[in-house]
């Protein structure tokens, strides 16, 4: 991930890849010499930081960045309430942002706010989500996130209950897909294929389908470039990519 | 269209069929007599009338609405901004208020905003509308709007040009589309097809797609029962269903 | 449905409409008289009959149209393979033929052929069936069919098993589908659909995917005229109408 | 591409990568040193070569397989019917065999075999094909090729003409397409896809879509691996993947 992200720094034209860091690595990316240590970012005067490394490196790289005052740009998962306090702690005195995404995939952010949005107008609502055969869980995050997102609009917006699950005879175990929020989620896991997921809303003679397609891991770098843009404009800490869409 | 209007109405519980109209019509519809003139509405002490005539008959009977006090929800094309001035003038008074739409199907509209908004963040975007055999416009109204309102959205947020058209050998002529506001636009015409549209946005490594299908001509109800309901509380004029969905 | 085919039949000009017959309507269809009695077929000296009925009254009307030599084409479901061998029987002497299929849309019996063709090329397959959300069993007969041709084609060609299910975490119970012939399948209900069904494949770097989409129950009358056309040269019974498709 | 090649085969249980020939490349795949020369092949003892170069090149290379008894797979455009004859000529004499395709997609050749089966039993049929943009030509050579198919197999079960197009009033030049065979036909160019192709085919109520999609170039291995493994029982030269498929 290292390498597509200064792939896209380095290939866009407001941007300068001024340091790379990487403790397992050695050698060059666009000229830029690879360091094994993040130190390197300060002796590079580099002004924002892109994290994409596990929870425990990245609550540690974070906190070096904000005593540096370097903005900070985080991709990393699997971080608590009690991560997110600390860390708008650390970005709570004016020197540095950070803005700190589970998800920089532009076109699924939107489409989880879509959904959210659609929620309220529809009486049927299904998920599916389709992966890689060697993906593990099921349903995938997003698939989760997107109908809990999509329960919690509908009760905001008081649009009641979605009509009710018409089967009576399951002829195979399973057929109806999971539920979350009180929505279907079918999961397919098929070989060729990335990540896609696909949102289907249903009313009186209309369906209206919401769908995002990935297509390789550079698919968060519109995501990451934008945070990169405006971490500088976004006091303290920022989480989530749609905060920045508005 | 009325009958299915008729039937709409009849099957809300929050609603009450009272009158019916049709000047070239006889007969009972859920138990009202259909009636040749505008009258029966007044007789009936209807409070919302629904009109889905054509733009010469539908200003005449909005006239008469506006002066008996009669809210009214119209599905008529082909009117003039000059229509909308008189019709805003005929309204504006405060005895009777009016809601004025091209299009009542709800996820139709819904995937134009969600277009429009969606626009900025990619390069590149492409519709493709499939209708029935029979249409004999290309492309739809719909695709033409969806595509203005595309332009209209990346311009106001100074997102700049779409990425050129890669094309530089056409094989077929017309292979790439019509374009409108910049956007390629593709007309499927199948039999057996009602009327669907796909909008699809392109940015690196990933696409969104938003889709509308249609499956007859009920399709519309959701809008127009959304329209009945709320009439009454949008004071004067209101152009477009989009506006009711806030 | 006996008024879908008739509409179908007036209108092909390869064919004439010549009776209709329904216990339980009166009036004219296309100007023909529509009988109580089915001697009415007799009596118009029809070439081909096409029946509808459920399966108890449809074996009735084909031991008597076996009787008068006159063709049936039957779309009836819920015979056993006892009322084959019966009906088999009755059409076995030459004097008339007899045309039975489960399933007369001919885009879906098409969809069948194909996925089981392609099975051997791919190593996962998972069938998504979506119907509007009236119906009660789940999944579909069409798709648990779809499923068990695919899994008998692949072990005809001695394709081996498909690949493992990777999932070994289940978030939401269900989320994987229901298996049949160890392909996954996936039943939405979606308030303004028909019956819909895609059957995706995939292998190394790509998908095939075969879907089949009804706006109607007109969808049966390709099927059917195409059935009509020839019974007459096709001896005795014939079951499915992938039998005409060659 | 043929890293691509070294992986797959190198990655198949059945098969063994023995020699690899690049003359701008030098270094180890997988164990065997680059070689610049094809003479590599005949010290490896190899029976089947790949040959994804040019078709200048390809020739060349051909020319001496079939001189050496090596078993050739050939993924190389832009052939003329001369070199076919010539080829074949080489590849005649019992020594060597020769399996060429200009698609080694197994989804897109079954997508083709498909389209052109079934197109005699629907009245329209549109085809969208989906690319990258940087694809300077459309619509693609897999477009044009399907639209031909399937223009010559519905010549050929004597089905008619197509449905004519209702198109009477254009809003944007092009819409409707380019036209191939009789069909039209879409080309989509969009930031983050692969290649993607899907054929719509509509009658009475119903359509059938099918749709193959590509996720990177690896999308030809299976069908480079199937003819590895076949070349040697396929007498001369076989030009087609599909031929491979029965």
């Amino acid at each position: 991930m290292g390498a597509t992200v200064c792939d896209a720094v380095a290939g866009d034209p407001d941007l300068e890849l001024v340091a790379a860091v990487d403790p397992k690595a050695t050698g060059e990316v666009h000229g830029i010499t690879i360091s094994p240590s993040i130190e390197a970012l300060f002796d590079a005067d580099a002004q924002v930081a892109v994290d994409f490394t596990e929870a425990v490196a990245a609550r540690e790289n974070l906190r070096w960045l904000s005593e540096q005052g370097i903005h900070a740009v985080v991709g990393t998962t699997g971080m608590t309430q009690e991560d997110f306090d600390e860390i708008a702690d650390w970005f709570g005195d004016g020197r540095a942002n950070c803005v700190l995404a589970p998800n920089f995939a532009i076109g699924a952010v939107l489409m989880m706010k879509f959904a959210a949005e659609a929620a309220r107008w529809f009486e049927t609502a299904e998920i599916i989500e389709l992966h890689h055969d060697q993906k593990i869980d099921a349903p995938s995050g997003t698939a989760m996130r997107t109908a809990q997102l999509m329960a919690e609009a509908r009760q905001a917006d008081g649009a009641g209950e979605w009509a009710a699950d018409p089967t009576t005879k399951v002829v195979a175990d399973g057929a109806r897909g999971g539920v979350a929020g009180g929505i279907h989620v079918h999961a397919v896991r098929m070989r060729g294929m990335f990540a896609h997921q696909e949102v289907i809303l249903g009313t009186t003679g209309q369906t209206l389908i919401l769908r995002h397609d990935t297509f390789g891991r550079d698919c968060y770098m519109p995501g990451v470039l934008l945070a990169v843009k405006q971490v500088a404009n976004r006091p303290g800490l920022t989480v989530g990519l749609e905060k920045l869409l508005d």
